[in-house]
């Protein structure tokens, strides 16, 4: 796997881990790449070139074998690893993520969450307590943690970020509006969700102005 | 604006509008595309063929009008207009969002909130009443109604997604983690929390590959 894979491949790659998820749940132990496709609605030559990205994993005559592609899928976005996760912003949104019970299935275990506001000291979210900012140094140092997500307002956030890359911090799941000025080697993910809103907005009137034409 | 754009360009927009709400903020009157694209992480070039995709609006040897540019780019985007909202599902993600203030600014007003869950029955967030979804329907005849947000859970997202529809939704801003089966001229846009999850995740596992060979 020597070469480099574009960001728009793999943003499809989850998809195609959720749709063969659902198929092995149903039962579905093979399926053709056009059978696929039609449920997927994308075009079955999109779905031969996107795995072929990572070596094809389909045989001719015979389609894709289910459990075996969702578990290559798997092994390529990393879910047969465990991820520990911190939330830092204990707000509703904060809470939101630490209620989701279903990350756990995939590996993506939270392990602690974290806020400066001390109304929420002693609070627990599913069982995860809510500790205080500054028990977030001693906190890493007892513990591995390998993703910190950032849900916690735009104006602090790459203060807070900076500080946990230095300590140690290698990936950042950031909701914060604003892009984070990071050291190279750190791996950001980001969720904009006003630029989500923009881009329903954009489709919204573009949907009006193709209606008043016809 | 005959030629259809393409949704990667209509991606980047929203974050073109986020640097220059930034740049008028510091006051900042005009900007070369050599400046834009330090700030921005983007390649001049880039910059430029996605604006020309709306017309082009520099000029060579003075760059771009900053209040001219995000004023066009929020026109583009719809920002000129109102849009009202209703968040179906009233959990912790569904509050997070009637919380988030500064969607009202770029005129994103939320304007109800539903649940089933009669424990949530008259609690407000920002003063926006959590009401029952037996209420929905003639909530939906006194007001008019843009955007629906769906916080609720898979299992009952296609279902809800599909009534709302039937009774006048043209565009649904999907939370749930699954992709929505409705009619071709429904809107939809999708926040999958845990395909930005599973990116991220590739992204820490190449990571940790590329340093191994090191």
């Amino acid at each position: 796997m020597e070469k480099e894979i574009s960001q728009a491949v793999i943003r499809r790659m989850p998809r195609y881990y959720r749709y063969l998820g659902e198929l092995l749940d149903d039962g579905v132990e093979r399926i053709s790449s056009n059978e696929l496709s039609t449920r997927m609605r994308v075009t079955a030559s999109q779905i031969r070139q996107d795995l072929n990205n990572f070596g094809g994993f389909g045989q001719q005559g015979y389609g894709y074998n289910v459990k075996y592609l969702y578990d290559e899928i798997g092994k390529i976005l990393g879910m047969n690893q465990r991820h520990n996760i911190i939330i830092v912003g204990a707000g509703n949104l904060g809470q939101a993520l630490a209620n989701y019970v279903k990350f756990e299935k995939w590996g993506f275990v939270i392990i602690g969450l974290f806020d400066v506001n001390s109304a929420l000291k002693g609070i627990s979210v599913r069982g995860i307590e809510v500790r205080m900012m500054d028990e977030l140094e001693e906190f890493l140092k007892k513990n591995q943690v390998d993703i910190a997500a950032l849900t916690l307002p735009k104006e602090k956030a790459d203060e807070v970020a900076n500080w946990l890359v230095n300590l140690g911090i290698r990936a950042i799941w950031n909701f914060a509006h604003l892009d984070l000025e990071l050291p190279e080697h750190v791996v950001v993910e980001n969720v904009h969700l006003s630029d989500s809103l923009m881009q329903l907005s954009y489709n919204i009137v573009r949907t009006e102005k193709s209606k008043d034409k016809k």
